[in-house]
């Protein structure tokens, strides 16, 4: 395998150039993959063609070895049958965001199903269409495998890797189980929170701080993409959803009574589970270590906030995130530092030293 | 008022010296204003007076001309209500995050409350304590008020704005009202986000990206501290779960049967009001233009995050909001940029130029 792992395919069909499918394309090629492409739609295919992801495909062409899937995840199943058909040589591979529904469809559907291997790139939230599509898209991104060890999933694994992504096998339930917890209750909870914003006054949403934003950025998300998925992984979120209102039933009993006796356990224990909940998110080199936050005055320009940055590298420094925070009216702005607990009180005496305002710090 | 405005209080007293009493002590000291300090804490007092936050009182001290309470809120009002029988010409302030069942236990205690003005700096969500005490801490930051114009708000305002803060006028049931819907819903979401990961495998949260760090961050706040915010101001925060909570009864039961006619409308409802309450959040000059997202691979070092910025603030360009991005496991970072939409654009392609790579664009 590790001989051919820079490109374990030497001719890969597309299927669905959109995003995904021509991002896929193009980094294909520019491996020396021979790539062609197909899509329903003439402009999307003529696009992603305009862009070198792939050529069209010929009658006289050999076929692929790999087919890629890459439509809309409601056609996902009967696109990936026709393939396992027209090909008999061919595995073929999807990468929509859901894949229980998508591996029982194809499984009844076709007596070729041993050809197919699901899986899911977790590369993001970007914008859609082939005008969006990059070749590093899937650099350093997690890539699903729902497939156990054999040669058609090591293939796949070695494609996945050529491509700079991480691979990591999971079961189709796993996976489903697993993006509702981490991709779609948060979705749904972030345009739940965000849709209340809908009726509140200028002066409210004034008071709106870093918190209220972190919460609900992701509601911006295209609905249309959404409520594709939310419909094809309905039966994990439901279940997921429905815990969470037993605890939201909760909170609210608790608050509708809050000087009876054993409310303020039921607040503590929501919070506390919360505390617990959000330190069990892997670090950003996957070690689960706790981090502290340090609040820097800037002003108000990236020139200032780059100045910052250089001498925090210089004195090597470790960010694990950035925040930039911003005062409705003000021309200052604040940097959130996250950093490992252990250096950020010898870099918040450095930071002063060197002049910096420190406005804050959290633990 | 203008020409007092950098000092409109010749002698203050602070009454708590945790972070805000400390912060507020700190920085009327540095203008020049004569500040004298009191905590039920001995220890925590005596870390304040070594700050050079103020003086101890002594008994020939001349009476203050405002008063600053900052204790915890459960005995906001008992201390309000003895500081004003204590100095019958001075001004009592107070500084806690919730508003109207302050001024009414005042109002009904006291027959001085005339001269209690109830204010909330939103100041964070900092680490509590004198030693995290900064002089600066009010910077930039709103700072709401709840009293009518008269004198006395007159120079409170000018307090406010002499330690840097935007003086923001509301009455205490529109400040409630307010701060639940933009900071204690918020961080009870996140909490109960946050909990559903306590039992989520490793696997799973390896598979975590922004959207998911995002919406549970402010999960990490302190329990003990938002027990009391909450229990506080419980009617409009219960009032407003409620309201959230109906609406995810519906998107559970459209979920739950998803096949069924007008499910996949409840659905497209639910994100489409998630998309236009956060879009009415303000930018962070106060205008409530539209923005777009660039993400540009960088190298997992603050050096390289530094060259970045160094890179946009020559060509003059603003960003209205930077966010880290990491991929467990992996030595490649993503730096999400937020652009004015009309410059996003010009920047990709300055930047491709530049020989960056760009990993995505959102809209």
């Amino acid at each position: 395998m590790n001989a051919k792992s820079s490109a374990p395919f030497a001719r890969v069909h597309i299927v669905g150039t959109g995003l995904l499918g021509t991002s896929a394309g193009l980094a294909l090629s520019e491996r020396g993959v021979s790539v062609t492409l197909a899509d329903q739609s003439p402009s999307s295919l003529a696009l992603a063609l305009d862009y070198g992801a792939g050529a069209r495909r010929t009658p006289g062409d050999p076929d692929p070895d790999l087919v890629i899937v890459a439509t809309p995840p409601d056609v996902v199943a009967e696109v990936v049958c026709g393939q396992l058909e027209m090909f008999p040589g061919a595995l073929v591979m999807d990468v929509a965001s859901v894949k229980l529904s998508i591996q029982g469809a194809v499984s009844a559907a076709s007596t070729h199903a041993g050809r197919f291997i699901p899986t899911h790139p977790m590369a993001g939230r970007e914008r859609g269409g082939a005008v969006s599509g990059r070749s590093d898209l899937f650099t350093a991104r997690p890539w699903v495998i729902c497939a156990e060890a054999g040669q058609e999933a090591d293939a796949v694994r070695a494609l996945v890797v050529s491509l700079g992504a991480i691979p990591v096998t999971m079961t189709a339930s796993e996976h489903d189980d697993a993006v509702a917890l981490i991709s779609h209750v948060p979705q749904l909870v972030a345009s739940l929170t965000a849709a209340r914003l809908q009726g509140a006054s200028e002066q409210a949403l004034g008071l709106a701080g870093g918190g209220l934003r972190d919460v609900t950025r992701i509601a911006q998300s295209d609905p249309a993409l959404w409520i594709q998925i939310l419909a094809a992984n309905s039966e994990p979120v439901v279940e997921q959803l429905r815990e969470l209102r037993a605890d939201l039933d909760h909170v609210i009993d608790a608050l509708a009574g809050v000087e009876s006796v054993g409310s303020k356990k039921v607040l503590a224990e929501t919070l506390s589970a919360g505390v617990s909940g959000v330190s069990r998110l892997p670090g950003k080199h996957g070690a689960s270590t706790t981090f502290a936050s340090l609040i820097v005055v800037i002003d108000d320009s990236p020139g200032e906030l780059a100045r910052l940055l250089t001498q925090l590298g210089d004195w090597g420094v470790n960010l694990e995130d950035l925040r930039l925070e911003h005062s409705p009216g003000a021309q200052v702005g604040f940097a959130d530092l996250t950093l490992a607990k252990d250096v950020v009180d010898d870099v918040e005496s450095q930071l002063r030293d060197a002049g910096w305002r420190i406005a804050g710090e959290r633990s």
